[in-house]
């Protein structure tokens, strides 16, 4: 199976067998992640983040720097060109005379498919909008398999805002392709999107639940994220809702032993600190493993891998 | 011929001999920014941009990589020892530690020449106020001569703002020693600065004319820039004029088959969408080139070619 | 003596032999830092600036790539995980993962120390609030040791903002451990902290004076610093003190000839531009040394050196 010259833009476009695959090169790509590598010397990633995202940046950064490569790039919205009235199908036809692999992060949902429309270089989609994560999915997977061994007949719970998080969008998408049970936990106001839940109800069971009370006890994979303030209306009305979305020591009582917590970071205190030190935790590793994941699909899509 | 150490400044302080020998050097440079060298391994340029540019930034990073070297920098106006009050000659005579080469972008004409008084290490102005951009004008100059194989006898048309484009400052300069027609295409209140026109009207033949429809079908090169709406004081001014400077596929009808179109890049309206597809259309191999030039620029005066 | 893995927060927890083994490894990094070095090849350092200083972040880079390695970071205050809410125990358990050493920079005192208790790798404090600043002491020390011999038996004076100066601390704190007569010149505003002069007035000889003055014709090594205008209640407060904390020719009639000035830099008029060109000057080649002491410090951490 080769990914040389693929644009990574949304999990929709991957089949099963393709992320089984991105999955077991970033198990290969452990002990380079370590030990450091050749492997892409000279390349050159260029990272356009027109939203300032300081992890995934970072993360790619540092994946492109453990192969050998180099990486330029810019970090802020307001950049010159774009100031100057560009637009992005032009930015993206100067950037890819400038490097090897673009990961381009935006505001809006479908810039990184127009990008990859017009570019002659492959384009990672470093999350645009409230759309799409991919490699962020990815990664979860990874940390899935690693810490359990297997996607295939586990209970995984996705809690918080599913409506405007975009790694969950891209985790349910890839989730549907395995067979598991998926839990979506949250607010009514932020309830999984439409479009999400129409394209995975109909190849895996889905169950909508409003309190991680009515399902910690069965749960094997529970992924919290960030449930914004300023999506709710009223103050109050989160005041109301934000102890359901909570996880503490308390919560973790009737876990299962084997439980595993993933968080796509940051968190501010959807997981009280006190979880940190728990057998549970594993939202620290999530962070290394996706530099691993993010060096597969690097040497990947630079032909230069599986 | 050696620019070892050499401040690129201004197009002013170079001869025929010396554009012709960066021009051949740049053609030298194709195969190694393909595939990758480490003539400058170990060297650091370092990138001063005290105004935003992103393109050209990634351009000198991406030229400074493909030759096996390193940047470092800071592409923000508000830096910290500036905004505590240092002038440029310390800011300089600080970095210059720091790098082997380094780049400067700054608001203020004159800056860029300043700053290799004080430097011990090549100084290379990329874009100084609404004066220079040399490092431009060469990436322009070796376009044509790629592209028609030579400068000598053709009619070269610079269009759009010549009072405000630093670019254009810069390639009149340059194109005054070649034996070439310079046309230039402006609305009235953006004509060419007087400065550059009494230095060129001595060595060769100027034309100044108010609208492309009266120079398209004579033309080789059409060299077009942005106007900036802001330049007017009336906006209903520049509505009326607007026309006469967009190229459009109504007007290449009237052009030359063998003509090329250049641009410096970012353009908002003034060349058609439509336009891009065009055999004439050599905006975006520009950018390309524009590596190339850069990677010969560094090389020489890092003395390690030419 | 091994600094493995060891953090570099603040220089009271060195000792006087660790201190001159630092100095020893700097001045053996000199031909390194010319002829370049791949010791640290595949080493990434990451730059955590939450406050903004081009100098100290670039310094470290220009330290790093010289020995091979590379770097990633940020140099905005702003960044986007912690605009999220994110507190910097789960910044630094975050970035640790990226990266083989970390250099902070912060707005709050103990902001490094807090890092260092939450990372892995080793953390080097690039300045945190008004407190310290270590690696600047002790390339202010490699300074004195260069181009004196010694720093025993000499007569230091500290000039300017002692009280908001984080580099004047970390100096002090070291130079209590020499043999040295320590003179603070300050407006009585801006005096030496308590708790400084607590700590090594135990230790060596230290007198505090309100003039320069006073002090110029017995000092060896003058180390001056800004004062900033709006450390003061009123504006006239500082005109009236202002001269008093300036050098200029006149006053350096009655120096020692062998007599040099250092300063961390940025300057803005605490030290006259005539005085430059004196054989008194020094703070331009502080910045060089800055380097190689950085050098010595990023192999040393990472276990490549000493």
């Amino acid at each position: 199976m080769k990914l040389k010259g693929r644009d990574i833009i949304s999990l929709k476009d991957f089949s099963r067998e393709e992320i089984d695959h991105v999955l077991k090169m970033a198990q290969a790509m452990e002990p380079l992640a370590e030990s450091r590598s050749n492997m892409l010397h000279g390349r050159i990633l260029a990272t356009l983040f027109f939203e300032p995202s300081t992890r995934t940046r970072l993360s790619f950064e540092s994946a492109m720097h453990r192969l050998g490569g180099t990486s330029i790039g810019f970090a802020e919205a307001g950049i010159a060109s774009v100031k100057k009235g560009e637009n992005l199908a032009d930015t993206i036809r100067v950037v890819e005379n400038y490097a090897d692999v673009i990961v381009v992060r935006h505001p809006l949902e479908g810039a990184a498919r127009l990008a990859a429309e017009f570019a002659n270089v492959p384009i990672i989609n470093g999350g645009s909008g409230a759309e799409e994560h991919p490699t962020q999915a990815l990664l979860d997977l990874y940390t899935v398999v690693k810490e359990r061994g297997t996607i295939d007949g586990l209970n995984i719970a996705l809690v918080g805002d599913l409506r405007y998080g975009r790694t969950v969008h891209s985790l349910a998408y890839a989730l549907s392709l395995y067979d598991v049970n998926l839990i979506l936990v949250s607010p009514s106001m932020l309830r999984m999107r439409r479009e999400v839940l129409d394209a995975i109800e109909e190849k895996i069971r889905v169950a909508e639940k409003a309190t991680l009370d009515e399902i910690i006890d069965d749960v094997d994979v529970l992924y919290v994220t960030r449930i914004q303030k300023e999506r709710f209306p009223e103050p109050a009305e989160y005041a109301k809702v934000r102890g359901s979305y909570q996880v503490d020591l308390k919560l973790l009582e009737r876990a299962k032993q084997s439980m595993i917590i993933l968080h796509p970071l940051p968190r501010v205190d959807e997981i009280a600190v006190e979880v940190d030190d728990t057998h549970h935790a594993r939202y620290f590793q999530q962070v290394w493993n996706g530099i691993v994941t993010r060096m597969a699909i690097l040497s990947m899509v630079l032909g230069k891998n599986g």
